[in-house]
């Protein structure tokens, strides 16, 4: 198995109309793009999407590392929404599109004359397909947000940190690729229908409301308790399970831990842990007995388990007690993921070749007979601005010259 | 706008056999059934599959909680996959059935003779899709994994966490729905291209592999500074931005803090801050006057900004904050949550109406056509089983007796 696979293929001859930008939209359209499907993003002449320059890239003043994971396997058209040639233009693209996807402040859309209404009017075949940060009649409906604004009042920052300590922020971007992801499920679903009912659909989300896909588990602590979920450091939300943690490894660095878990379905995972760990004689000991027993004597099963856990490396550590037949992770990070040659070897990891530099990245995780999705670079500026409109709207080359030069692409 | 709209029923006529068991593959095929699908679960007649006692429900002895929120709007049919008539069931159901999922322990599929070569052969229209805690081809393959070793494998809690303390465990379970939702896109992906090929695919996905989708700007990090991305607290991975993080407000209770973002690409946040807050004097000092100089001086905007939220409660300071044009976020618990009047109002959180009891829960968040999916209820073991063989296999309500008798079904 390599990493070499064909593309997916799935959604061949779907052509979405992008008008995304930074990481919500990207995201999803990029799903798509993986899928196969032909991805033009529609961006302003002068400079492009803002996420272009988010941050730095390969090389000074080029478009971001930012910008090229979240727009891999997309094409690149620009228009000048503020000139009426241009806005007639992507209308003119809109009619032969089969999704519409943008995620511009509250009700921008609409006053550029893009709304829902006027597209479905052109295309009735049109998916339309936007992102908000939050829902039409929340209280917040025209407030600006990003990932961890979505995050903070979606109820993950509520559940993640330490027990005593403040709320903590995923590191996972749940606010911007986790709302996309769903958007991307609903684009699919509405294509799919099209082809009994061959019309299109509106389609919504808002990044607060994403988040509450993710946090059902918290729902469900809740509607145990009765009380807010609260925070548990590494343990899950419930607690009372012991082992069940992250133990600290050496030689002591700052992701330097494995997690363990014993399912209190099956109690002999902790029989097989105290083999591993030479401790053989503590099966018998009534103080770790029971699931009970063991939430009860949680420190002192703690120390046993550091005891062994200090003497390996995390990885040894993972290989030995997942190996016995125990739940076990060692705490990977980007230099340790970026290094383990099985993902390169598996396609999870790819290397994207862009005319400015290469950025060793993510595929969508999903393989489709045996391979992922191959990344293909994500576009310069307007790199395919004049294929776009010659394929999608019988443009010449001099048509879309005199365009370029009346600044209007 | 309320909460009540029709069902999206982009997938009417789609069936989906559902074998999957906990929260990876469940909350997957949750939500082809929230789309419209037909899914059936295939339960072990002695007490159905795990994710039925996993804590508490309703009512004592019951379906638990954990269990209805992950499979609303389904099916349930038994059958006993130990016995060959049973087997032979399911295999006939495969033939009339459009999706497959499963998320059983590496192997065990195969070894009861339902692997993909198997099911292909009989149904090549089936789109076959598995869940598995690590990759083909993964040093881990053949390990076990929940929602804990795939986020802690998969570089999730190296980048969540205070910046000088242990890893945490993000709350959000992307370990499980994380994946889920990625699988889904791929099915749907799938069965999109059946219209075209009249094959199924086989698609795969690690749980591992699945959390570096939702960790790019993770790789974007490391892209940018050459080394592993750390935690952060609840500010950026990035850092170097203030004021941008959570501030404490009154009551000074575990989550009475209120996100404030000022982005580096709008300087009139700050401005627009420094007003609400009283603070007007400050816009023409030098210590805060570019983004850079707000950098080296976080501590003191952090202390301005935190002398002003202590005086109020985090939804005011969020209303005041946001109204004002600074993207603003109240820390939200599930109480919040549960307790937000638009979340019912706009029917992003739904009341289960089980036969055991209540559960107030979030539904699918993506609107069609202004609505979200209507939640129904999670299914009662075997609830179905006449019903489903009845439709799907033509069988009369005797057959099934009998197999019910025999302990088939």
């Amino acid at each position: 198995m390599d990493g070499s696979g064909a593309a997916p293929n799935c959604l061949d001859g779907v052509r979405v109309l992008d008008l995304s930008q930074f990481e919500a939209g990207p995201s999803c359209t990029e799903a798509l793009a993986w899928l196969g499907a032909e991805v033009v993003k529609i961006e302003n002449p002068k400079g492009g999407e803002p996420g272009r320059v988010l941050g730095t890239g390969p090389r000074p003043g080029a478009d971001a590392y930012y910008f090229m994971i979240y727009n891999a396997n997309k094409k690149s058209a620009t228009v000048d929404l503020k000139s009426e040639r241009g806005l007639q233009l992507v209308k003119e693209m809109a009619k032969r599109a089969d999704v519409f996807v943008e995620n511009f402040a509250p009700g921008a859309i609409e006053r550029l004359g893009l709304g829902w209404e006027v597209l479905h009017a052109l295309n009735p075949r049109l998916v339309y397909a936007q992102v908000k940060g939050f829902g039409e009649g929340s209280p917040y409906e025209n407030n600006l947000a990003f990932d961890m604004i979505a995050q903070a009042c979606g109820g993950t920052m509520a559940i993640t940190g330490e027990r005593d300590g403040r709320p903590c922020k995923p590191g996972p971007t749940l606010g911007d690729t986790g709302t996309g992801m769903l958007l991307a499920i609903g684009i699919l679903g509405a294509l799919y229908q099209r082809h009994a009912t061959g019309k299109g659909r509106r389609l919504q989300i808002a990044m607060q409301d994403a988040q509450l896909q993710y946090t059902r588990s918290a729902f469900v602590q809740h509607a145990r308790s009765g009380e807010p979920a609260m925070r548990n450091g590494a343990k899950s939300l419930a607690g009372g399970m012991a082992p069940a943690g992250i133990y600290p490894c050496k030689p002591g660095g700052p992701n330097d831990y494995v997690y363990v878990f014993t399912s209190p379905a099956n109690p002999e995972h902790w029989q097989r842990l105290l083999r591993v760990i030479g401790r053989e004689a503590l099966i018998a000991d009534p103080r770790f007995a029971t699931r009970e027993a063991r939430g009860q004597h949680e420190a002192e099963i703690d120390q046993i388990v550091s005891d062994w856990t200090r003497g390996r490396d995390k990885h040894e550590a993972m290989r030995l007690i997942g190996g016995a037949g125990v739940p076990a992770g060692a705490v990977l990070d980007t230099g340790d993921l970026l290094g383990e040659p099985s993902f390169e070897k598996r396609g999870i990891i790819q290397t994207m070749q862009h005319p400015n530099g290469e950025l060793r990245m993510p595929t969508f995780p999903v393989r489709f007979d045996g391979a992922p999705p191959p990344v293909k670079p994500a576009p310069l500026l307007g790199e395919h601005t004049t294929e776009v409109f010659g394929e999608w709207l019988g443009m010449s080359a001099a048509d879309i010259e005199e365009l370029r030069t009346e600044g209007v692409v």
